[in-house]
């Protein structure tokens, strides 16, 4: 590995992670808060450690692969560290490990939480929270690539293990200007959304956290019940979609952006994306009508809570938890299944739903007729047989990640359900799950190695398994490359 | 399709079924049951049918493979609608949709029941509910190979959809005269726990019927309280032992029959197979110290439900419903993961799962060093790519087909746990779930549409899927061959 290209990098993030926490410092100015100390150390600190890093420049400027991956894992792990300071030392969560799954949990854009009571945080601290979730969104590096000078082939490598889901497609070309675009597209919605929460009579403040955790399909709210706390159909409705909406592939918007309208309309995945929220809102709605629901409430609480979970956002306005078994099986599919590739959202990816489900159409046809020569195809291009496999070792490896995280949180001894949600919804990055981690929950009663694990889950769902898989790898850490 | 060609097949197997029916016929006979008619009337039934449908010789021998999942596929609906006759025209069983369940539960050697009370019945109907079980244990037609006079590329295609698990291996070869010599093992191994089981001191008639459903790793019991119902150590061990042994790669017993131990011993699946049963029983024993058991009663209980829920038997002795979550989880895993390819035991297959776990670790290093040519090697020999894909695509798959069941089943409106763990049990091939469908419980209380999904899902679980999925796909129907 290249140890100082690696330091370099991570210094750089480090210090940019120092400049952001600016922001809820002045915020604590502004509100006269004693939080203002915490926000300082944590800069002081950063900048410390940031400086040291990027003292020494690299001799080679070269970058492979495994170099991009373990950038990008202890980048995520050191931000998360660092990030955590504020709650540690300004003693809002005493427990640093509890502060350290807040801070996971906001940059991962997953929205689970320990706190039992939101709503005593002072407001900074509660900015910074819910900003985490902004920052995470668009994936810290992509935000980094953004602004640090580079050469093509090195940020070819750390886009490929941060741009969520299989496709990358014409965002690798010109990848330095197209990450600004999409940068500057993920502000402009993120502006407008603040704008129409406004618009109905949400306080400003309220509406920028809650824009935030939007934008990043994170979930975080301020207040102790979620979205349900403004009691506002309007409100509900404008995050309902702008959910939808950064659950969309961003190469589509970045289409639109270049004027092919007619491409972005025709993509696979947004009419999947499209038929699933529309299919799943339905059954949904229709069990709910079959409880104390009227006809209106039940559509209107089926598609908030549709767009929340299958965007992996996890804002609530209602415990779903009581709700028929149809319709938590429903959400929990939608949990495993995830947005579009290129969204800001969690889970396995819609694009690589339909991968799976057309290879296996593919296979049963080969079965029955072995001379037939088969592809599986998305928008009309033939998908390279590598990519059909590693799309399903993909699957199978994420099975295989969240099995063995529900049998280390299984020593805990709670409730089925609760064990095996709560890692679904942080390998998914979606937040609440069902039982004890349901809407009206909270993560803060498990053991602190089920929470070391989540973190674990949390990282890896958002860095699509590989890159913190392979830190076990002794491999990762040789500096041979072959 | 050779429409004349399946009809030919179908119909000689029927005629084997009628013969078969023969055996509780004269059992009704010895113990002077009124099921008798019931018996003579589905051997009517099935001479007729049978006859009629042999009656026209094919002119073409040449079977394809779309034709020989379909002969697979009708063969065994066909095979559970005939058989259940006898429990309905008994009127034991008066509803036929519960009569084919059970039917279906006994072929496909799963053993989930509809049945609340299972002592009332009559010995006859006993006899054939647990004969399904040792009939289906082999395979129908891995049985029927051996009798059946036919080209070997008619043998090959049915083997394919018939043998568990992605390796047939050398049993290919000389298939007649092996399948002869697997059924012959099959019986031998019966026998000795049968000898087994009597030295004990179980009366006759338990000890056959016991055997049968080990065997086929079914798990149907004549006692309310399947095997519990013993209060005997020694039979319990004896069962666990031999459910082991019936979990095994029976080409691992053909190795040893032609003198190849060090081979058959060698055998990768084999070591994870023992692996995974000695790791799961020690985590699921040490859990089980923690509660009112006494260390010997925890390995005794851990070991016999491991074995159970591995080998997809089902037999309980104790009402694992009420464990710890981390017992319960490790045997919902167990239930996934199944038994060795080429036993009689259900689920994805040890070797499946060995594939999916080194074709993970292959796609992390390959990611992390792009110009490594790493291949997936088991027992020394390197799979092939084609294999590959197509276990990670069929793990794909059984997770969607689960996944949809799940959502039908969940319009009864009973608990997430019932629901989910209802479709694991039958699509693996288990018998019984955890909730109201766990050791203690049965499955009557389901509706028809979800007793026939169940159906579905059994019959799919026990012919690997594709037999059962292509039944919709209207290219599998057509005369056309490609």
């Amino acid at each position: 590995m290249n140890y100082r290209m690696v330091f370099y990098n991570i210094g750089r993030i480090l210090l940019v992670e120092a400049a952001l926490l600016v922001f809820p410092a002045i915020g604590a100015i502004i509100y006269g808060e004693s939080t203002l100390t915490a926000f300082a150390l944590t800069i002081a600190a950063l900048t410390a450690a940031g400086l040291t890093a990027v003292r020494k420049k690299p001799k080679k400027n070269t970058i492979y692969a495994k170099d991009g991956y373990v950038i990008v894992a202890l980048t995520w792990i050191l931000m998360s560290l660092f990030g955590a300071l504020p709650f540690f030392i300004s003693g809002y969560i005493p427990n640093f490990v509890d502060a350290f799954f807040e801070t996971v949990s906001g940059f991962t854009t997953t929205g689970s939480t320990i706190l039992r009571e939101i709503e005593s945080l002072p407001k900074s601290l509660l900015f910074w929270r819910s900003f985490t979730h902004w920052i995470g969104g668009m994936g810290i590096l992509v935000f980094v690539i953004a602004i640090m000078p580079k050469t093509e082939s090195t940020s070819m490598h750390v886009m490929r293990a941060e741009v969520p889901g299989p496709t990358v497609g014409k965002l690798v070309s010109k990848l330095r200007a197209s990450a600004r675009i999409l940068y500057g597209i993920y502000c402009i919605l993120t502006a407008i959304e603040i704008i129409f929460l406004l618009a109905g009579g949400m306080p400003l403040f309220d509406s920028i956290v809650t824009s935030f955790a939007t934008a990043g399909t994170g979930g975080f709210a301020i207040l102790n019940n979620s979205i349900e706390g403004y009691n506002s159909i309007y409100a509900e409705m404008v995050i309902a979609v702008f959910m939808l909406i950064f659950g969309v592939n961003f190469n589509l918007y970045y289409m639109i952006f270049i004027k092919q309208w007619k491409q972005a309309l025709k993509s696979e995945e947004l009419r999947w994306y499209a038929g699933i929220v529309t299919a799943s809102v339905l059954i949904i709605a229709l069990s709910l009508m079959t409880t104390k629901y009227s006809v209106g409430d039940s559509f209107r609480h089926a598609f908030f809570q549709v767009s929340s979970i299958i965007t992996t956002t996890g804002f609530s306005t209602v415990n779903f938890d009581t709700w028929p078994v149809i319709a938590k099986l429903i959400l929990v599919f939608l949990m495993f299944a995830g947005a579009c590739a290129g969204s800001t959202g969690g889970g396995i990816k819609i694009s690589r739903l339909i991968i799976l489900v057309k290879s296996g159409l593919r296979d049963i046809k080969k079965a029955i007729n072995p001379r037939s020569v088969e592809t599986v195809k998305v928008d009309r291009h033939t998908v390279d047989e590598p990519v059909v496999k590693s799309v399903s070792v993909f699957f199978g490896t994420y099975m295989l990640v969240a099995a063995a995280s529900m049998l280390i949180i299984a020593i805990d001894g709670r409730d089925i359900t609760t064990t095996a949600t709560s890692v679904i919804a942080c390998i998914g990055n979606i937040g609440p799950g069902l039982g004890a981690v349901g809407p009206y929950g909270n993560f803060a009663d498990f053991s602190v190695l089920s929470k070391l694990v989540l973190s674990f889950d949390m990282l890896a769902g958002r860095l699509e398994l590989i890159p913190m898989l392979m830190l076990f790898s002794p491999y990762a850490w040789s500096r041979k490359y072959s």
